[in-house]
């Protein structure tokens, strides 16, 4: 059987650097096309960053498409330099691509490829949600044609990261999450309950630096400002692996332990609870009953170590 | 060296019955005034539940003033009559007291007794917020004179039970809350974090009902309804002892494992957010290093099992 089409939407980004290596190396995903948005860095430069990834890795006629530039509300205030890097890849230069994007924006190729790949289609939204939103719109027919949909994103019992509350791909367009989360898809929420408890340690990251390759080696280097942000996170150089996590639990290889179906609503509110994702889990005493019209798995609880996983898929590439 | 004053505003209220034995039992609490609050029940109707209390427990002399009726924003909507019963007791009738509540407001009370009692007086506030509020605008200085406050209120990490998010006390009376948490007394929130963890059952109870004691065998029978609830909850009949933990974490008989001091506020906009306390524990994995003008300790863990110390408490009346 064929490995099942999937559409990654993505901010990249070093940890969405990651996840899209983690899907290109995946024995289950057939990569069909890469969707940018702003977020970590400009749509733009996260376009330019997916091109030199698949060109150093190999990969060649996967569509990338330039996505929102803007929020749905408001202006992209220019990504997080002290985190990704000036230009999303932690500051190192990758070898420019020769490939270019294509014509349609992010939305117009979710909508393209979700008709192609009608009921098999699963998208994978690492970044702000504003294409998915924007496809909505365009075709809101499209979660009937959508597999799956997995997002790395939100909080629902841990703390946000960019307010107590707030994880930055919701908090940074919470109308488009708000959007996203309303329509009737089946769809799994990897949020900062998972993957802040998911690491990458520095004997992991010098196995990628001298693993003689290139594209190894570019991660490894790329990591290394990531590693520096979360010493005010975790006290020592290390890296949370929000987005590659998603992908892993996206394709199946990683199963959760524990990820009930509830209702998820977002705070789209201008008070101080604004891009918290609100799910009901005032079931947890009785094993989360069934509550209809909930559709989104919020992943709680992943007891794999998941790094040593994702250093050796990106050590296969 | 005498026991330290205790003011309780209560809601009373099952499980505020259960804080108000305790208080009364303690050793290490010297229990001079209680003002009451709608929220389970109207405040007339708590303070004829403490003042009953009270007498079946042969304690005289001690104020019970009737506090707020409304929350400061809106009106009572009645409580909470599946829960406490249409009395607040679990529908049991207890003896009706001789005594008779003071002339003060709950707010006058608090105030007269911080004055009374200045840099001693603790505040244990297990009910909406109201008359907390309504005191500080009474007297703005009354941060100053009161050696601490601890509430049973809020969820921090932990689903809320009227929303997903918002847990009674503070969502019944958000405006008076967000004062509450902005006044800048040494606090102590405990919430729905631990005590949804700490149950009574029903072989506790029946030692209660068993034990020939007035007061425990009222209490036992009022906990009827009580356990009857929680089925929903925890898909068995028991208790969740929010109330009175309270009591015993403000008396200092039982110690958190894990309360670290961090920003609190309250979500007080109309949105699906009210009601919710937003504590920023973004320093969970670096020991929550302290901020700037944090001034709560929200409670996340407590290690003891609790019920048996109460109903040995109780026992004890």
């Amino acid at each position: 059987m064929a490995a099942p089409p999937f559409l990654l939407d993505c901010d990249t980004g070093i940890d969405d650097s990651l996840a899209l290596l983690y899907l290109l190396a995946s024995p289950v995903a057939n990569l069909v096309g890469i969707t940018t948005v702003s977020g970590n860095v400009s749509a733009a430069q996260a376009a330019q960053n997916c091109l030199d990834l698949l060109e150093i890795s190999g990969f060649e006629g996967i569509p990338v498409a330039v996505g929102a530039h803007d929020p749905l509300v408001g202006d992209f205030e220019g990504g997080v330099p002290h985190i990704h890097g000036a230009n999303g890849v932690g500051n190192i230069e990758l070898p420019t691509a020769s490939a270019s994007v294509v014509a349609e924006s992010g939305a117009e190729l979710i909508v393209k490829l979700a008709d192609e790949y009608a009921g098999e289609l699963r998208l994978v939204a690492i970044g702000p949600l504003t294409n998915l939103a924007l496809a909505l719109k365009l075709d809101p027919s499209l979660p009937t044609k959508i597999s799956h949909l997995t997002i790395m994103g939100g909080a629902a019992l841990a703390p946000g990261n960019i307010t107590p509350v707030a994880e930055a791909n919701i908090g940074l367009d919470p109308e488009a999450a708000a959007a996203v989360f309303a329509a009737p898809w089946p769809m799994t929420m990897v949020g900062l309950d998972v993957t802040m408890q998911q690491r990458m340690e520095e004997p992991a990251r010098q196995r990628l630096l001298s693993s003689g390759k290139p594209v190894a080696i570019a991660i490894g280097a790329m990591l290394e400002l990531y590693f520096e942000f979360y010493v005010n996170v975790y006290g020592h150089p290390s890296s949370a692996l929000h987005d590659p996590l998603a992908a892993a639990i996206a394709t199946g290889e990683v199963v959760p332990s524990l990820a009930p179906i509830v209702p998820v609503e977002i705070d789209a509110t201008l008070g101080i609870g604004r891009g918290q994702t609100i799910a009901d889990l005032r079931g947890q005493f009785r094993g989360y009953p069934l509550i209809e019209g909930a559709h989104c798995a919020v992943v709680l609880r992943v007891d794999e170590d998941f790094s040593p996983m994702l250093v050796d898929r990106i050590l296969s590439l």
